[in-house]
């Protein structure tokens, strides 16, 4: 028999997987928003993250049950201090997958984002909704291998967003200041999505291994 | 007699407040490096940053140790939870220095900051000093006003981007993209140690009272 605070763990995980679905859609709805100007797909990331912060508060309140009531140790103290980090990396991810969303509506009907850097931004959105996607698969699976390919896509993140200063700050910027602003606030904004995604694998890396991975390789996010 | 698992979790309580003083001190002394062009100063804050993640690591264990060997319920459970929680956000206003730090660094003989917007940053600096210094206070003397202040205080900070913003995207701006770009980047970072030291504040009042404040006066950090 399954000791009852186990299925509560289960459940908890679960529903961070969950969170993390919500997640990887707020991040691919936001970046159709924020490149084809919709206003409505704006909207429903900027609602989603609410929904982010419900799941947030019920799942933290979980977790201090399991502490205050069951008492666990070793790997099931792990999960649930692990789950407690993990929730508000979520949580955060959505929050930043709205700050796009809400730089989209500013701009519409207009993109906020010049024609030349739309590629960057299809890439940047892509990289950013799969590292989500593996960080959900990780966190269902415990498979470590998906924590590795989350580090190699985090480093892609990062030579986007330099080849978008390029872009950014080369000679031929003729899109103005408030373009270049946009443009520079969002690629933040990716980028820590990435970082917060690679981080929650650090933490599945940690509850399955009871270390954290070498911090030369995975830099504290 | 008091128990050792209290003094534990006084001794980390004091860590966390000294935490709060290395972030004080980076976060003015960033300021200064990005106004002044003080090379000397901006490699400080840098390495201040790495003592802050050894600090996070050691508190971290600490509270890990304090769940698995004492299973703390109530308010001492309260308190671990937050100080977990509560040692990320230090670390992360430390990383954030950092990157104002390193902004100087890059920009460095010149300054990062035009002339115009030099007094919004002086100001913006020492709003966020404030902020940690007063988190720092409440996280000592678990007092509630001061964690109200710290919600004013936040509330400054949003009106300091704002007319930052105001300015960067008037006609008059002549300084060029680089330094909008820049000066995006760092009200970003201002805003996030604000948003962080608030944040601190409303664990505090959680660890106190048991409920966290308001959400409408108190928004999600």
């Amino acid at each position: 028999m399954r000791a009852t605070y186990r299925e509560q763990l289960d459940d908890i995980m679960s529903d961070l997987v969950g969170m993390s679905q919500t997640v990887s859609h707020a991040v691919r709805n936001a970046t159709t928003a924020l490149l084809d100007a919709d206003i409505r797909l704006a909207e429903q990331v900027i609602s989603s993250d609410e929904q982010l912060d419900h799941n947030q508060a019920d799942i933290e309140a979980r977790c201090f049950q399991v502490l205050a009531r069951q008492a666990p140790v070793a790997g099931e103290l792990r999960t649930v201090v692990a789950a407690l980090r993990m929730v508000t990396e979520l949580e955060r991810m959505g929050d930043l997958a709205a700050h796009v969303a809400k730089i989209a509506r500013l701009r519409y009907p207009e993109s906020a984002v010049p024609a030349d850097l739309k590629p960057t931004f299809v890439q940047m959105g892509d990289v950013a909704e799969k590292m989500v996607v593996t960080a959900g698969q990780t966190l269902s699976d415990r498979n470590i291998q998906g924590a590795e390919e989350l580090h190699a896509r985090d480093q892609e993140m990062d030579e986007l967003r330099k080849s978008q200063f390029r872009v950014l700050l080369s000679d031929d910027w003729t899109y103005g200041v408030e373009a270049a602003v946009d443009v520079a606030l969002l690629g933040r904004y990716y980028e820590r999505i990435a970082d917060h995604a690679a981080s929650v694998a650090r933490r599945i890396i940690y509850v399955v291994t009871g270390e954290f991975p070498d911090d030369e390789v995975w830099p504290q996010p």
